[in-house]
């Protein structure tokens, strides 16, 4: 039995990690850190989990969990792990971080984007990136520290990967226009946030300065082995769960002129994808829906080409809160320990 | 293995049965019955299915599945199995029906509220009304047909059920206003359900004469061993999933001339439900949401005495699809074959 | 052109009067009263009104304002008005109170229901209770203060006002069990209205100790010319606008021992609705739907007689933000200013 | 008073501008045509309008209309008007139609694209496109056929308008991503639009082959004095109402190599819109959203210069029933007229 702490466990992904994880046979929460409601039951927190979990919550003292735990998830704000974090504790414990921490290896990247000094910068190199399908290998890897990815980019990134690592596409065209439901924005009590303003509503926000941009781009250019710039655009979306991405590009033009088909695309996507358990690569014709994959794992992704501007547009869909937060993170857990990968992860999705 | 066959399994409550079993051990689907997709694949209807689901739509054809299975869960409009049920189908297989044709013991009520004519009243007598918390023990003995409670009369029984049952409510008074997600309307492409005209909107439907009427009276009327009749109002509310029945009654004076109090009527509640599973009996002044019960088997049900006016209101929460339909139709498919009656029912709400 | 000062400005009522009198030709709003956007456009708090209100937010001294409007409007938390409120104010403008501190005759009761001390009861004698279908000759007359009523309360008021008034029903019996949009919890950062929370859910609150309960057992205590105890369940529904009302009640019994009949039920209806613009009484067999009314000032009525457990469900509907609040104050105005009733309330309507 | 006849009054758009014209001073409507509900009342099919409209529907004679009328609405399925039309209709009435048969100048496009054949189009010369703040002095001119612009390109055009038609940025890297509430997909009954499969959900459809998409080339063909080929894909989303628009290109060096700044691009936003009553073009930094123009006749605009990538990205947000259909309409109508262009259209819209 592995034994998992959660820090930051009453926030919406970290509530999401409760829920999977209760369907985990290999594991055993130990420890639900909750800084806001400490001492509190956390079914009085989260009444869905009313006789399913009795336990309380706790604060979030890293060094004394590292000593009951064989795994901590942190689901906590930019900035916390990074400021605590120590080569003692990682000695003694996994950590799974679904902050952005860890993401980027260049610092002051990080920096730039979320606008606060990264407090453990000795880490980031060990640190592997949590991308599955990409990094697989790497994270089985005597891996201490995961640095989960950010639910836009684990969409983004999946849905582009297969043209840019292929090099069909040209990636200095590449444009990404992404959907997300609302539970993305965190259970912060915040005007913005309030049924009423979100509720028959739709906006962009973060337009050309969203944190997710660098983390995109870097992954990315490890695919294309260049150089990515792209423009990603964020919109809030009056639903709960689901983030789609529409992503565009031009089709790169082969030596002979020519731009690559329907067929080569599809090729390219089912060389990364066709064994992948947790990506499905749609049927043509088919567009990816959020509410396909609510409450589980999947990324749905698909392509239409355009032929009239010589360019692909590519769609991929989510559940922000498993593929792109908890569920990616137990996946994560699964790969650290030698467990199957799809354990406690085998969720039918939801329709409706 | 169970071997089993679904008719009706393209409508909401069908795919319910779906969702539900892909996570069952000891199930194989072997029939996706439905009239108008056959032969398209499963998963091109429900496309959340994709890459689990590999099969394609069959007929409704009840003689033939018969043949090929050991369970058949008919998941069809009203009239459907009455007008088809044949004691040879019975005599090889076990049905677990969600429809109407067999909850109403009184042919006479059924025609009456349902319009149409019952063409196999023969097997009124011998269909075991399939609410597990009440009718556990029956539904277990040889039993091979169970009429599967409808979704509101699920939610409105338990509800009420240990007040009537140890007497501490007035029948007479009882009044029962329910609200339910869309679902329960069905997947049928009427004007009534597009989105437009369901969003943003609240409206009573059925007043006086909805069709579960009776069937509460009926059970309930067993529970008080006494004639019932009582008001029920179902709303229509804008969100996909979830029953909350708010009931009203007035406590009934005890032999001193006092009314029970909060702990008499919450003995009576965890007297009849303290060890189910499915029903969670929430703390003092918790009052149930829909949210919380979401995409699992639970009913969550409470009270409030007012002592102002000497009623007690109740309230209980479901899931409409799941307790209310496919749910509990595998709970008694469980009983029926001798299983843990949870197996495949060990769903984590999910929230939000 | 009357001079209009509004405290509150940019809550959801507040910004709702503002809508509603950017279209009534008789007013102008000189004074945006707004604590916690003092300075700050108007529009950028409400972006909605961008190019249409040029004005900043002011603060919310009513000493100050009284010298430069005919009327203001107070659509400010419970206790606000009682703690300012002066003779020397009130000999210099008239207020409508969209707060309840002078709905209640009462103080006692007041105190009691809102756990606040009133720190003016002087001027409750003289405040006259806006409903304006039922006080319209008393609001005209003279009337220096409105106490313009609750949301919940004139929907649950004019839904069964008619009946009472008759003594067609025993208001002994009566229970109201109402449903309301997200936006009447108003405008503050809670995480209980967070859309996460309240998208695809419903849930009671306040069951037996709503503050709307006594207002409600008030006046139609006045129209029944008796005391009135009722039970009063509301409801957040994921929805913006709109409240729902479902009341029960049990018929009378005639002289002859006959219960009255439709058309009894409905020619009171038509007697005291008949002739009011805003009360619209449906057609036999039609359910009011708040979708119908939202954006207006109207309020939809009807019933249905329950043969079988000789109750009468009265149903209403209404925009819980327009006849509910601004709608109302803007009526109640008129009537004060002796204008048209009606006039800046010519709203139709929107749907979808 | 100018008399008015609907074809297609039932509609959602039908019914839209049957809400806008109730509020117009000069307007009379003489025939709500719906071959659907042939004498049905109209506020039966829309109960909204109880007590507003009491007219009974009537069938869609337009040649039996134009005599009757002034000016006829066609808010009909592609072809019905190319069907009927003839020149004597036309020289007794003018017609805004809301459908696409005139929208296109080049009827091998048209027949293309709506894969139908065009059985009028000698009148395709005429027809003006009603884009007001465009085609406005045109429109005036005792033009006969008016064609409104759909709801997708009357956003895309506009966000666009002023830098393609001041040659800002390259049009040949325009890229469209549009995202619509469901009353734009009509009032139909079909499956797909049904609220549970619409609800918590988002995806594209119409990838790539999307009808509006030549409207909009065509269109920004003449800002831009050349040929315009854009991607351009839909969204359906889960609200009502509300179109927005999120628009990439890249910026167009300058003869000194630089690229054009927040100034110059601003400079070409006022230059259109300044003086536009119903185009607001918001303040810096501030993103559209649907919901504050929902219910108005307003499209709010705004940009955000991506320096990193050396793209635009345009933002534009409307009612789709409104300025995207009904409104834009009656603006039209006003136009043809000489009636003051906003009469009727003093919508403020509606928050929440």
């Amino acid at each position: 039995m592995i034994k998992v702490g959660i820090i930051g466990a009453t926030g919406y992904a970290g509530g999401e990690l409760v829920r999977i994880l209760a369907g985990h046979r290999d594991v055993k929460i130990m420890w639900y850190g909750s800084k806001s409601y400490i001492d509190k039951k956390y079914c009085e927190v989260y009444q869905n989990m009313f006789r399913i979990v009795e336990d309380v919550c706790r604060d979030d003292n890293l060094t004394e969990l590292a000593e009951q735990v064989d795994v901590i998830f942190t689901a906590t704000p930019q900035g916390f792990l990074a400021g605590v974090l120590t080569e003692e504790i990682l000695s003694k414990v996994k950590i799974v971080d679904l902050s952005a921490d860890y993401r980027i290896k260049d610092v002051g990247v990080y920096e730039k984007w979320y606008g606060i000094e990264h407090r453990s910068p000795q880490f980031i190199p060990e640190a592997v990136y949590g991308l599955c399908e990409v990094n697989r290998d790497e994270i089985k890897k005597e891996t201490r520290l995961v640095a989960n990815p950010g639910c836009y980019t684990t969409c983004s990134i999946l849905t582009a990967y297969p043209l840019v690592k292929e090099g069909l596409i040209d990636v200095d065209t590449l444009i990404i226009d992404a959907k997300s439901g609302t539970s993305g924005a965190g259970r912060g009590a915040k005007v913005a946030n309030l049924f009423c303003e979100v509720n028959e509503n739709i906006k962009a926000y973060g337009v050309t300065s969203h944190r997710h941009t660098p983390e995109i781009e870097e992954q990315l250019g490890y695919a294309g082995n260049c150089s990515v710039t792209v423009s990603f655009t964020p919109h809030l979306v009056p639903m709960n769960r689901g983030i789609l991405v529409t992503e565009y590009a031009s089709l790169r033009k082969k030596a002979d002129g020519s731009l690559p088909g329907e067929e080569e695309i599809r090729a390219a996507y089912n060389k990364y994808f066709e064994k992948e358990k947790f990506v499905r690569v749609l049927e043509p014709g088919i567009c990816p829906e959020t509410k396909w994959v609510e409450g589980s794992n999947y990324v749905d992704v698909n392509f239409c080409i355009d032929k009239r501007t010589g360019r692909v547009i590519m769609m991929g869909a989510l559940d922000n809160l498993v593929k792109g937060a908890a569920g990616q993170a137990v996946q994560n857990m699964n790969l650290l320990f030698g467990l199957p990968e799809a354990e406690g992860l085998e969720l039918v999705p939801c329709f409706p």
